[in-house]
C-alpha cells in the first residue's frame, strides 16, 4: 500500500514541524556520560521521512551523522532473527520491562534472562548470539556491512572514539554482562561481547541514512530502495511490534500513546520510527527527556503522526 | 476507511478458524477462584467480527453471555477519560507494568500510583474516579447504561452472583485498595470502590455484544451502529495504544508480537480486539494460559489477524 | 547471676544519663499519624532499670503511661509461643527483614509469610494465632491480663481512643492483612485480627511497668518479682535473640552495634531492652529518628550499656 | 572475666558433641562451584574451643586446613576499621540484608551501597578500602601477615589454586563489583579489588588456627595468646554485633535464635563463633545447608552453646 499522502503535502508537513519546533531547539539534556556525546551541538535537529517510493521529505540537518546508540538494537535483532529464527526467544523475552533500561533487578528476578532485546541486557544477549562463530572484529564488520546494505550507502562508519569511550565508562554494562554470565546466559567472554556491543552502538548515521536503513520495516520486509528482501513480511510486523511495546524503555507506553508508531530511540538523540505501509522516519535532536529519549525528536514524531494520520491505532 | 475484505471472504475466514480450533476446544485452565466462573463449560468458544458497516461475521457461541471481567476496564477508562480528560493520567500511569496483573511490589516502589489502568490497581483507581459524585449504586447504573448504549442493546446485565462472589474472594484486591488508600490515592472508602469494581467486572456479555460495544474504537470514536460519537478520533487511537501496550498483563508484548492488534483480555475467557479502520472482534474460550489470558481466544485472534492482514504493524 | 553493679553506682549512672540528655529533650519527631500520639509532650523522658532483685533505678517520668505500640509484639510473641511452641515458626520467619517495617514487597516475594514477628505483617499473623478459639474481646482481655500478670500491676489498661484512631488510619495494616489473607495466611477475618492488633498496640504503660513486665526475659524466663515462671530459660534466650536481630525494624543492626542489648521499640517513643543476667530496662522519649525509633531512648540505652558493661557482646 | 567452666567439663562437652554428631558426618552439600572445594572429604569434621587462658579443647580434625572463604570478611573488617575508624560506615552499612548473600537487587535499591560488610558486595567494598595505597600484592601480603599475627602462627598460607579458580568462576562477584563501580563505590579497578578479594577468601586455616585468630574478639580486643592489643574493647563488641546480626547471610536470625553467639560462616564449611568473656570457637564440616552455611558446624555450635550456657542471650 503506497503512501496515501501527496508528496507536496508531506514536504509541507515536515517543513512546518521544523519551523514550529525551531524556537525550542536546544531543549532537553544532552547525554554527557562520554565526552564524544557531550560535545554535540545541542541545537541540532533533523527530520527525515523516506516514503515507500524512496522519496525523501526532510527538514533540518538530515545529512549530519550522529551516534545511533540504542537504535542499533533494532538492526541487531533483525540480524539475530535471521540467524536463529524464532528460537531467539529462548534467549531473551519480548515483554516490556517496567523498569529503567539498565536495571539489574529484573534480571535477578528472572534468572538472568532479559525481558526484551531493546533493554541493554537484552541487546547484550543478542550481540552474544550474533557473535557466534565469529571473532569480534568479524562480527563488527558484518554488522557494519548490514547497515550499509540496508541504507544502500557504503559511507556509514563506526566512530571509534565513541566505542573506546563506552568501554571506559560502561561499568553498568559490564555488571549486566557478568551477571548474565553468572546465569550461563552468554556464550562468549564478557570483554568480547561488550567489545562488539560498544562498536555497534557507536555507528554514526544521519537521519537520511537511518530512515533509508529502516524502510524495509515499513514495506513488508523488502527495501523499496534496492528491491532486496531483508526479512519476511511477518517478521517485519513482529519487529515493529517489539519496537512499539519496548522501543522507548520505561516510556514505551507514553510513546505509543502520543505518537502511535513503532519506534526506537538512542541516547545520541535519534529516533527511528516506522509507519507501516507509508514510510520510515528518522528524527534527531540531542536533548533528552527524563527517560533518556529525545525530547524534540519525540515531539516531532507526535506532530508528524497526527498530521499524516499514520498512527497505527487509527486515522 | 471501510474494511478491505469482501464480506464473503471474512465469513469464510471466521468459519475456518472455528473449524481448525475445534479439536482443541477445552484446552487451557478455566478460572476457578469463584464457583460461578468454574462452572462454565470449558469447551465453549465464540468468535464475532463486527465490521465498520455493522455486519457480523461469526462462528461458535457468539450469543452466549460470559463474564467480561477485566475487559470492563477498557470501558471504565473510556468513561473516566470522558469525565477527567487527560488529567486522568495524574492518577494512573500508562506504561506496561512488567509484573503480574495483581502485583503490589510495583505499587510500593511507585508510591501507590498504578502503572496503567488495565492492571487491577489501576482499574480500582479509575473506578474511584468514575465514582466521584455518585453513590455506588448510581455509579454501577451509569456503567451499565454506558455498556448498553455502546452495544445498542438494553439486555446487557450484571451477574449479581458473580459480583457477590468476587467480594468474598477478593482479598488481593482489598489489599491493593487499602494499600493505595495508605498513599491517599483513593477518594472513596475501599468498600465502596470495590463494590463498584466487582460489579463492572461481573457484567455478562456475549461475543456479539462485546464486538458491537467496542466498535467505536475501530471507527475513529464514533459507533457506526448508532451514529453516536463516543470519543474523539484522537482519544480512540490513544485507548487503542494503551490496549496494545498494557492489555494482556505481563503477556502484552507477546500478544502484540503474535496478533498485532490492540486487545484486552478477561479471566472469563474473553478478549476484545480492535482492528482500526476494519472491525471490532470478540473471541471467547474459557481455558486460560499461564498468564491468565484465553488460550484459544488469543490463538483465534492470531489466525484472524494473519489471514485478514489487519495487524497494525503492516500487511 | 545477680547484677554485677552496686546499686548505688547504677542509680548514679541512670541519673547522669538523665542529666546529660536533658539539654536534648524534645529532639526527634513525634509520631503524628494519629492525634493521640501527636498530643504527647515531646520533652517527656523516662529511664527505668529494674534489676534481677526487683530494685528500681530510675530517672525522669518513669510512672507516666505512654502508648507501648510495637513493644506489645514481644509479649504477643511470648503468648503465641506458649500456645503453639516452636511450630509457631511455620507461620512466621525469624530473619531480619531488610526493608521498612511496613513493607509489602517482602511479603509478595515470600508468598505472604512475614519475615519475623516484629514487623507489622508478622505481628498481625501472631495476633491471628493468639486469637484462635477466642472472640476478639476475649483475646484482648487475655492479652491485657497477661501484661498485668507480668508487671504484677492490675492498673495497666488499653487506651481505647488510641485503638479507635488506629482503626481509622490503619490503611497500610489493612493492606498487609488482606494481602496475607490472599495467601491463606490468616485464619480469622481481617477486621477481627486488626481489632485485636490495634488494641494491644494501644496498651498504655509507664517505663516502670514496662521494665517490670520484661524482667522475665533478663532472668531466665522466671519473674523475680513474683516468682512466677513465664517461659523456659531456653525460650527466654530465643525471644531475646529475635529482639536483637529484628527489634528495631531496619535499624536493628545499628541498635545492636551501638547498644548491644536485645530491644524492642515502639512509635510511642518507648524501648524495652534486656540485659540478660542483669536487668530489664525501659526508656521513653517521644521524639523518633528517621527509622521510627526513639532518638533519645536509644541514646540513653547506648550510654547505659557502655557505663554498666552490660552489652551482650563483651565487657 | 575468665571462662566459668572447669576445663575438664569443657573437654568432655566437646568430645560428646563430636561423638553425637559422628553418625551424621557427611550430611549437607559440599560447595562445588570450584573443583578445589568440591574435592574435600565431605565427612571431615573439627571443633576447636580456645578459652581466654589460651587452652585448646578440641575434637576431630582440628589441625586440618580448609578454605576459610567468607570468614576472612571478619578479619578484613577488623583491618579496615583500624584504617578508617568509624568513617568506614559511610562506605558500607551494618544492617542485615534480608536477601541472599550475593543479591544485586538490594544494591540497586540502595544506590550501590552494600548493606553490611559480610555480604559479598560489602566485603568487596571493604577490600577496596584495605587496598588503598597498596599494590594488590602488598595488600594480600598485609592481610596474610595480619592473620599470622592474630593466630601467632607463621605457617598460615593462601591456597593459590583456590584463588585462581575463584577468578575463573566469579562472574557474580565481577557483576557486583562493576555494578558498584557504576555508582562510584570503588576507588580501584575491578580486577585489582577482586584479585585481593579472591586471595583473602582462599586463605587456608585449621579450626585450631581460626579459633586462635578470633580470640581477641572474645577477650575485649586483646589476644590473651600474645598479649597484643588488636582493637579496643568497644570495637571488639561492635564487630561481634555485626557478626551476630549479619554473619550468616539470610540465616543470621536463625543462627542467633539457635546458637546465640556471634558467628561468621564460609562456604568452605567453617564457622568462627565468639563467646565473649569465654572463648573463641571454630567448627568445620564441609556439608552446607540450603543457606550455604555448614550444617553440622552450626549444629555443633548450637550444642556447645546450650551445654556451656555461653549464649549471649542468657544462661
Amino acid at each position: 500500500m503506497p503512501t496515501t499522502r501527496p508528496a507536496a503535502d508531506l514536504q509541507a508537513i515536515v517543513a512546518e514541524i521544523h519551523a514550529e519546533l525551531a524556537p525550542s531547539f536546544g531543549a532537553g539534556k544532552v547525554a554527557d556520560y562520554i565526552p564524544q556525546l557531550a560535545h554535540v551541538d545541542p541545537r541540532g535537529f533533523g527530520l527525515a521521512v523516506v516514503t515507500l517510493n524512496g522519496a525523501l521529505h526532510a527538514a533540518g540537518e538530515v545529512e549530519v551523522p550522529f551516534s545511533i546508540q540504542s537504535i542499533s538494537k533494532v538492526f541487531l535483532l533483525t540480524l539475530a532473527l535471521g540467524r536463529l529464527g524464532e528460537s531467539l526467544w529462548t534467549h531473551v523475552g519480548r515483554e516490556p520491562s517496567g523498569t529503567a533500561f539498565n536495571s539489574i533487578v529484573q534480571l535477578e528476578a528472572e534468572h538472568g534472562r532479559p525481558r526484551n532485546p531493546f533493554i541493554n541486557a537484552g541487546a547484550i544477549v543478542v550481540t552474544d548470539l550474533v557473535l557466534a562463530g565469529h571473532s569480534p572484529r568479524e562480527a563488527i564488520g558484518e554488522i557494519l556491512r548490514f547497515m550499509r546494505f540496508l541504507a544502500d550507502d557504503e559511507t556509514i562508519a563506526i566512530d571509534a572514539e565513541v566505542a573506546r569511550s563506552e568501554v571506559a565508562t560502561g561499568a553498568r554494562n559490564y555488571a549486566l554482562a557478568h551477571f548474565m554470565r553468572s546465569f550461563d546466559r552468554l556464550a562468549h567472554p564478557v570483554d568480547q561481547v561488550l567489545g562488539v556491543y560498544f562498536h555497534h552502538c557507536a555507528i554514526a548515521m544521519s537521519c537520511h541514512q537511518l530512515a533509508r536503513a529502516g524502510l524495509f520495516l515499513a514495506a513488508g520486509g523488502r527495501s523499496p530502495l534496492t528491491g532486496n528482501s531483508v526479512v519476511s513480511a511477518a517478521r517485519a510486523r513482529r519487529i515493529n511490534a517489539v519496537m512499539l511495546t519496548c522501543g522507548h524503555y520505561d516510556a514505551s507506553g507514553d510513546f505509543a500513546y502520543r505518537v502511535g508508531l513503532p519506534g526506537k530511540s538512542g541516547v545520541g538523540g535519534g529516533i527511528l520510527a516506522v509507519a507501516p505501509g507509508h514510510a520510515a522516519i528518522a528524527a534527531w535532536s540531542p536533548g533528552l527527556d527524563a527517560n533518556g529519549n529525545s525530547l524534540l525528536g519525540a515531539r516531532a514524531l507526535e506532530m508528524l503522526a497526527r498530521r499524516t494520520g499514520w498512527s497505527v491505532f487509527g486515522a
